[in-house]
């Protein structure tokens, strides 16, 4: 029952001393020396390399050290066991607090007043939107977008969410699947995506989208916000975008290539805010817990929690 | 029952325009004309010279337009008549934005990273606090204080208040007066000052205050947010707590003098935040509204609200 820790870009030592400390019984092996393939029941992923899954025989879980689980469905060769991903309330509570901070950040104006305040210049705007005025539009009402929705509502945005199955929520209009989207992009001001990376998602982010997006809000054009994953977005059409006046402002935690080449103009953009995909993190410990918990679980005869849907990819 | 218009440094003819709109039957003055002081019922206040408003005979009433009332108190020579004030709910929905923005940017380093963005540094920081982790204190428990506090909480801060009078708070640890200052502070790592500035409170915000503020707090010093009043602080003394580790951090949106003077080594402070005295505007079309109902209400035989009390000051 040794557990395979296959990481890739993310310090793989730690993780295995982690899990070692976790399970004092067992053997932790990594990608990177010899081990019997038979005896592996369960794999860490974090970016595996394609391929480095099949030939296991007895595998009983994949599990993410992320909630995001795109690195580990972009595998061909993925093995057919269950993948489990991280959900946790800490996470949780830190994104919300990225996308609150930057939607307010946006409203009212911080990024203006913080370059004012370097020239030295004093000068209100005495009639700058409040909350009640701007509508927050989230792409995504599960374990984060929910959280986010309820937060900004309380600080008295107008939410609207987007989901593929018709999820509701108090308070928040609700619009789901293909058919619902234009009439959600038509109502919102600040666009916040907290989707998952999917076949059905990828480059869903692009100028055709942003057009759709409220043209009668109080922001001087839309907004946008993405915390998802840097795979939603065509980073072209978002420069193309805030160029013609499509969008006004962006705030970005993700991106296409990470981390963000040199050359990116998204550097450097007066309107956009570049964050190094921290708008959420987990501590390796309480994600390391959570997956001990999972097999202890699984071990006793319950089941797995936070299991991914094959068929829809997240 | 003429309306005197005293307004220093507030776009004058806009609110004699406002007030001759909702009482067109009646005489709308102000002070650089003559008028019949006898005719005076009711003034409109906002930093009006001091003495201006004695020798009316028929006051009824003194309308501050704004929030706060320092700048009537302050006239020695105030008539005995009631100072009512604005209480406004868009006015505290915007207050608690800039407070949630404020304690947000600077727990998630929002400064930090955009100066990184200018760098073209993508380095993040895995380990940030998160809102659970840090003691948010707030001084002044009313409109706006209470608000403001409801909201951090719900964005996961643990809150604390302070009051005169010992106001209480479902979640929100309490503390009172001078006797329970120094416990309240020691367990303060951000520090919300929603206070009046009265006699009582003026100048306190200082180097002994600022020193029993907890250092024991995960963001590398105590944090001090000021959207009361500019004479609340001593501004030499924010700045020597900046430079000797007593303050880590600091956003003001009132200065001691306003505009902040050119000089003032806070503007280019990097690690302060200068607002122009803009964290919560009231449009002033819903201030003239607000005072032309506590008109109507007085001359229907109701009482006037949101009074204030001359001992207190506030
Ligand atoms: N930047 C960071 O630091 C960071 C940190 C953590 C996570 N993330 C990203 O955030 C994503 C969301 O996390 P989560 O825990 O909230 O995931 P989740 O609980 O699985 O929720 C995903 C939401 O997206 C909706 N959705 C998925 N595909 C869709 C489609 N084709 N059309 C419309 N809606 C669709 C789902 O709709 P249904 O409700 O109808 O299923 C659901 O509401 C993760 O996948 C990850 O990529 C980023
Ligand atoms: N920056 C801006 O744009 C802006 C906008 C609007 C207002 N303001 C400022 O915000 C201030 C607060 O407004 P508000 O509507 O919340 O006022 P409020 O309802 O009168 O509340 C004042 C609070 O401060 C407390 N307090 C007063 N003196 C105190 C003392 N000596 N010791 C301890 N606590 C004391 C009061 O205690 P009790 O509850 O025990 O009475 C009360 O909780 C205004 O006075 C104004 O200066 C600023």
């Amino acid at each position: 029952m040794s557990i395979l820790v296959a990481i890739e870009g993310w310090d793989v030592p730690s993780w295995v001393e982690r899990f070692q400390r976790l399970f004092p019984e067992r053997k932790v092996v990594t990608l990177d020396e010899p081990f019997d393939r038979r005896e592996v029941h369960y794999v860490v992923s974090w970016k595996h390399p394609h391929g480095a899954l099949s030939g296991l025989p007895n595998l009983a879980a994949i599990f993410s050290l992320g909630a995001g689980v795109d690195h580990i469905m972009a595998d061909p060769r993925l093995p057919d066991a269950p993948v489990v991903r991280v959900v946790d309330a800490d996470l949780t509570t830190r994104m919300s607090e990225y996308v609150v901070l930057h939607a307010l950040a946006h409203m009212r104006q911080l990024p203006r007043y913080m370059a004012q305040q370097r020239a030295g210049t004093w000068e209100d705007d005495r009639f700058q939107p409040c909350a009640g005025d701007v509508r927050v539009g989230v792409m995504g009402l599960g374990e984060l977008g929910r959280d986010a929705a309820a937060k900004l509502r309380t600080m008295g945005f107008r939410v609207a969410g987007w989901s593929r199955t018709g999820r509701t929520m108090d308070g928040v209009e609700t619009h789901s699947g293909e058919e619902g989207l234009d009439a959600f992009l038509a109502r919102t001001d600040i666009l916040v995506v907290l989707l998952p990376l999917t076949e059905a998602t990828r480059g869903i982010l692009n100028l055709d989208l942003f057009a759709k997006l409220a043209k009668d809000g109080p922001l001087g054009g839309p907004i946008l916000i993405n915390a998802g994953r840097g795979g939603l977005q065509v980073e072209g059409d978002i420069l193309a975008a805030l160029e013609s006046g499509v969008l006004k402002a962006a705030s970005l935690d993700v991106f296409e290539v990470e981390p963000l080449p040199a050359e990116s103009p998204l550097w450097t953009h007066p309107r956009v805010i570049v964050t190094p995909h921290n708008a959420a993190m987990s501590h390796p410990d309480t994600i390391s817990r959570l997956i001990a918990d999972q097999i202890a679980r699984l071990e006793s005869g319950g089941a797995l929690t936070n299991v991914v849907d094959p068929q829809a990819g997240y």
